[in-house]
């Protein structure tokens, strides 16, 4: 018999690496009747921190998020560990922003409708109006808030507001194109995940594929990573790579990027809704399956 | 401060799953003071069986194996849990069987000189003389048994004495190109190691990159696995592969699937006495890393 | 300067190996004044057969298919050389058949779309309504024609004449899940392509994903293939592959599975559109790029 | 009837662009009765250049190079063309430097041995005593040639004197370690091969691994290119890959990478003695197979 998915809490938490961190979190899922799917540590020898995800399924059906963090935090003090619950049930809202390319958020939207990526998108931004039909297609509300240098600052309070607005837990950045300002990437700091299309650190800022040709390198690749106030700086989540060669003319580049890029962004949007990425200085641990 | 990996020992278990499973033991670390480094679990949902593997640090260096054993196991027959322990440090005796080609043989050997693959290798054994020079420049004794169909079971229980008179943990057949006998695979069962040049379960027996040239095939690859009474079905550790054209031939094939057959061969050895394969009915659970 | 891919023309050729092959062909395009932008060739050693396949932009934009015939004619009959014409600008016209599943032919009209694939597809036939809404968004003619072992035959019949009436040059089975009638594949022969959700020939037939599980294998892939009077044993165009280990279960390999399967279907499709993979008993030649 | 390889010549050329480029090459061919084997070309719509590569065999056993180039210069001159003849049963000459690390040179040595890569290698060259045992094995002269800062310029004195004793092609740096003098850079180049532990233009300079940790990258890589007077900026041959985690330390990477290393090294040597790398600015083009 096939347990339903739908049935589980995913659990994460992290503190200073000590002994019998694993054991505080599971010898309470023992005592509180919660069943251990799936359980995933790592215990960083260098920042001496410790990380765990335990996928679990409640002792029945009316598991109180509350009573469990009023008990458990009894426990997790003496371990200074932070926490969170989240049902695997529940759906993140995720914001798209794009601008003309539509690869990665074709690619997203129809992950979404399939069932694949668990998440609802209730609003696309764009500073063009070109993936609109595509949006509407879909039944999801399509902002077109052009920009110029002039505007941009408004503009971005603009998106801000519709992030709040629609109640936004995450942003993806699906080949949106610009470079968002200091006070904007502070504001979306670990809450927003873009999609570079090189192996940073190679490649960073404008038009990667056309140095990578200029470079002759014989791999290109992609990477997901949070928007944090450095550009193309923020962790890494994910990369993926494509082989090239030298009949491979920056125009080919963009256009066999593009596998890479639109599954690497959906590998690392999965990672982030499925509470499998934590943020460890400038890198991150990921669980991934 | 990076700790010592030669600190460290292996924990195994497995058993029915039930709630508390992954409680048992790493309450029983955490009360004896044994540091947990890492963890991985699996609950197979449709065998029903947990497994898992816990690489940890004992609280003093004067940790004693019978001591953890006889406590442990008050607490684990509620759970009818089997399990291992095995330090890191311990390398395991592992016996080479090679026919003819040294690719596999070379590639093990420089691991083990070179400190990767943490083995020792006290007996290679061939149906061939070719390869005793290598085993020689590495000072291990190679015993040249050859092969007839007449001589084939005398000659199996010479390997098997070796095998016991070398006090052998796990036979490597590292391209031995025989078809063991029913009862020499019976003695072996779960024991040995065999690199297969195919993507098992595709193209079983003799000739496998023969084979999959006639079908033109644009993928080939290795598996490696473990002996068991029924040819080329063993249970499968790891497989490599490697992308083909129409511009290879069979000895093409034969001469780029190395390179796949010998990472292949190494990462199960690897994965094997590291502690991280698991036997779940004809499959396998491999934490790998 | 880059020239404009929609200039040039492809040419195919295939003789039996003998001296000159190559030369016939590029004496005859630098005479012709035909500018050769790219050149593939592969001299079968086993077949004794030759393939080729040449790029080139003709020599002014009145370039005369007839002429070039009437005229290569005269050279080609010395080598028993077979070639065909085909402008890079033309669009094959290209039926999709799907059942439910919309990942591939989602992916299709995607590329279609986006102009990555080089193709019209004027109409899209299904066993089932569920698919009909997106063919809908794309403005194309969707046929829902249902199946039960008693209309088989004759549902066949409808499909053949849809072909016919659409003028469809190549036919993709895009997850169909049907297995065709003998006289249909036969109808079909060579002009069909279908998607398999396996390393053929591993794991022919029904439930392959099911299959790879019972057999605990750590690869997966998909290929595709001509369909022809053999279920599942056409010639294989590509394939690809994606690792996975224990914890994927048969579920979890469909899901991984389906960004597989399109990218090999869409190469697949991309190869046979612009000429690049050539016949050769039961393998193929694929000059990829 | 399979063609002996050995039989084979391989020609190479490159000249501006312009109509007729391959037909002047496959019509002497033809006209001279020299069976083409294989073909390769590529021409540069950038650079407007065309690069040629053509396996053949000669139509008979006392083929003649200083004919074939007599009579193909008065064809080539019209297009500018420089080209060369090579037979591929030559064995190209290879020195090989070292330092202390040897998974690439045991690599290479083990290729040269089993017929992988068809290479002399008269001599090997370091700066540590430690890999002499190897050397010895394979009975191939080994020059321990110590270095310091003082030193160092002599010390490549030393080394290019050897390279022109042992009458040297090809010098390849399989892990040296040493940042060689701008001279000994400007007299190599061309001439020489190096490894470098990333995925270049990233992690230039030393411990790339390290860098690569710091930044926290999902993927490492190793590239193999010509040394020029440009530290780590020489022309890319190729690229391999290896996707890493979070459990990944620096001394995993180094650990791991070794296997990319040494077949990303292999494979750059064999391009390179099979004349299939051109220079191409300071970008290579490379027909691999």
């Amino acid at each position: 018999m096939t347990k339903m998915k739908s049935d589980t809490w995913v659990f994460t938490g992290s503190c200073p690496s000590q002994l019998g961190t694993v054991d505080v979190v599971t010898r309470f899922m023992a005592e509180s009747g919660n069943y251990v799917d799936e359980i995933h540590s790592f215990d960083d020898r260098v920042q001496r921190q410790f990380f765990l995800r335990i996928e679990f399924t409640p002792n029945d059906s009316e598991f109180s998020v509350e009573q469990f963090n009023a008990e458990f935090a009894k426990r997790a003090t003496l371990f200074d560990m932070k926490w969170d619950l989240s049902p695997s049930s529940k759906k993140e809202r995720v914001a798209i922003l794009v601008s003309k390319f539509d690869h990665c958020l074709n690619d997203l939207l129809f992950r979404v409708r399939t069932g694949q990526l668990h998440i609802e998108v209730p609003v696309i931004i764009s500073n063009h109006p070109d993936l609109e039909p595509l949006a509407k297609w879909h039944n999801i509300p399509y902002y077109h808030l052009p920009i110029t240098p002039d505007t941009k600052l408004a503009q971005e309070q603009q998106i801000l507001a519709l992030l709040k607005d629609y109640d936004i837990d995450l942003t993806v950045l699906a080949r949106y194109m610009q470079v968002l300002s200091p006070d904007m990437c502070r504001q979306l700091d670990g809450k927003a995940i873009n999609i570079h299309h090189s192996l940073l650190p190679g490649f960073k800022g404008a038009r990667p594929y056309h140095q990578a040709w200029e470079k002759g390198v014989k791999m290109v690749g992609a990477t997901a990573h949070y928007v944090n106030n450095d550009l193309d700086e923020g962790p890494i989540i994910t990369q993926g790579i494509q082989p090239v060669d030298h009949a491979h003319y920056p125009e080919d580049l963009i256009s066999k990027g593009q596998d890479i890029e639109r599954i690497t962004l959906f590998n690392a949007v999965r990672y982030h809704v499925e509470k499998r990425v934590f943020l460890s200085g400038k890198r991150t641990v990921v669980f991934s399956n």
